[in-house]
């Protein structure tokens, strides 16, 4: 698939993305002929591809490093979702010219990247044109011959609603990098500002909470679109309404801090890329995902309920601070279920 | 992995994609999710990813249809390459603009062409950015549990250098498109003349002929790069040296009449996009592949041989019209074997 000078770049930049030997993805043939050719899994394979642009889905002059995490965790992220496990990675990347550093800082980055999810690069195209990362990747799903995988569409009215890690730090962070923040104004702690900007920058796809969730969730999602937009991918695939309880949104701790708390809850609500995972499983299970944030030192939220009816039903307390949202016709179109 | 509005443009234009029940390329989950998930093959499975842009692999304002069955046709034929059978195709779009009757005359032959070779769409992205179709095809090899392909590096010293189809299209066509071909003092069949044209327009992946060479081909490449350049990949990745004879080269039939017949034999050496599969075989199977080429009707041609040594060696008798080119300073780099 390679033409001659793509292969050098390949060759040159991307052959550190080997995996440790430790982890299972053998392939038979990999970089360097028309085609990858890999073991069959034992029971289904996953895969799924998403495209990163520049000036759509990151600023211009985006660190050669952050595009690089950003492609992979971005990828990753729908695999977690899945509960499925990745194993190998092509990539179509097309770039306005050939710039060694860039190259070099890319691909470095993006070697450590696939030995910390343990995924293989086994192939690629690169191309001249507009900067864009364009990711497939292939796993597998499954154990003791039966496929085990989560979806969209598998909640019941009566579970339980759940969110992994914070959220608003997508929105919080773009809006950050756009110089769309009053930062001066801004009273928050350094390292906490930092760590909303590094989730922009690296966001880390859920993958062990999706494959733990296998036996206890019902539906899942990865909240790439924002809460309401995703939540309704749910909803409307289950067939079922979901309460949302704005008061239990784990906002992130620095934005906590933030003046405009409108603003902060429109972040929450409808910011895409969280990339955390909205999830549903019986109430019977809450004790056990409980535990599971603890193992995985990763803060879960039960955030609300499905219940039977249609669309996303937003609901908070009296004099809560999320009121002035709720029902605001300043959120986008397509939540016309509140 | 899709947005909002990205589902609804896979939803509304690429539904149509789905192969007849008849072809076995169930899906477990298909569009719609985060990830496709789908049966694991008997054997091994074949991954192959390849990008065409804009300005870069097609001239600006290619027809839509023409856009599609290029991308499909150049990405299959990496599989024709390998012997494999595609089974499913994941799409990452990116477009300019959400252009209605572009979308619907590119989601129409995209249909048409995935019926044809057997192959479903199982999942993609949508982007706005510069036009480009990013895709990624999925599929297996083998039967009775041993994994049977081609590869680059298979060739022995003995084997003869085979090639299909015609050369010179690829090239020639790129040419006429950029205007720059002197076309009234071209004497030249109109229907060869669009046969040329049509064959960049849609190249055909030969899908059947490397199925079929699995027992016979000892290695294969398609010729996207150029005959040179590709037979290059052979000679290196079997560390041997093929000998090529121009006066076998089976020149298309609409450039036989051209003018400039240096330019003929440049394009049929050094021209890429011809998407003809370029193989070896042991010479006891020289009957077999007279054969193939009957059933097939689809022209095999034999073209030189591997011998001892490396790179590529082009020979052509005394006083040949191709002496010209041979040596000629006017190739490009990379090719210095000679």
């Amino acid at each position: 698939m390679a033409s001659l000078s793509e292969f050098a770049i390949i060759q040159r930049y991307f052959s550190q993305c080997d995996v440790p030997p430790s982890v299972d993805n053998k392939v038979i043939i990999g970089i360097g002929d028309d085609a990858a050719v890999l073991p069959a899994p034992a029971v289904a394979q996953v895969i799924a591809s998403d495209t990163l642009t520049e000036e759509v889905h990151f600023p211009k002059d985006f660190p050669a490093d952050a595009v690089a995490s950003r492609a992979l965790g971005v990828n990753l992220s729908d695999f977690a979702a899945m509960g499925a496990r990745p194993r190998w990675i092509t990539m179509a990347l097309s770039l306005p010219a050939a710039d060694e550093e860039w190259l070099r800082a890319f691909a470095k980055r993006f070697a450590e990247d696939c030995k910390l999810y343990g995924v293989q690069l086994i192939g690629g195209d690169t191309t001249r044109g507009q900067l864009s990362v364009s990711l497939t990747v292939l796993g597998d799903v499954g154990r003791d011959a039966a496929p085990q995988y989560l979806t969209r569409s598998g909640a019941a009215a009566g579970d339980d609603l759940w969110v992994s890690g914070s959220l608003g730090k997508g929105a919080a962070a773009l809006a950050m990098l756009q110089s769309a923040v009053d930062q001066p104004n801004w009273q928050c702690d350094e390292e906490l500002r930092q760590d909303l900007l590094h989730s922009f920058y690296a966001p880390t796809p859920r993958l062990s909470l999706g494959q733990a969730l296998l036996p206890l969730a019902s539906a899942a999602i990865d909240i790439s679109d924002g809460l309401l937009a995703d939540a309704n991918h749910i909803a409307a695939q289950s067939q079922l309404q979901l309460l949302v309880e704005a008061d239990a949104l784990p906002v992130h701790s620095a934005l906590k801090a933030f003046h405009d708390q409108h603003k902060v809850h429109q972040w929450a609500l409808t910011g895409g890329d969280e990339y955390e995972l909205l999830f549903t499983a019986p109430c019977a299970h809450a004790e056990k995902i409980a535990a599971l944030a603890e193992s995985l030192a990763l803060p879960l939220t039960r955030i609300g309920k499905a219940v039977a009816g249609e669309g996303i039903h937003l609901v908070c307390s009296e004099g809560s601070a999320w009121q002035s949202v709720v029902n605001a016709a300043d959120l986008p179109q397509g939540y016309q279920h509140f």
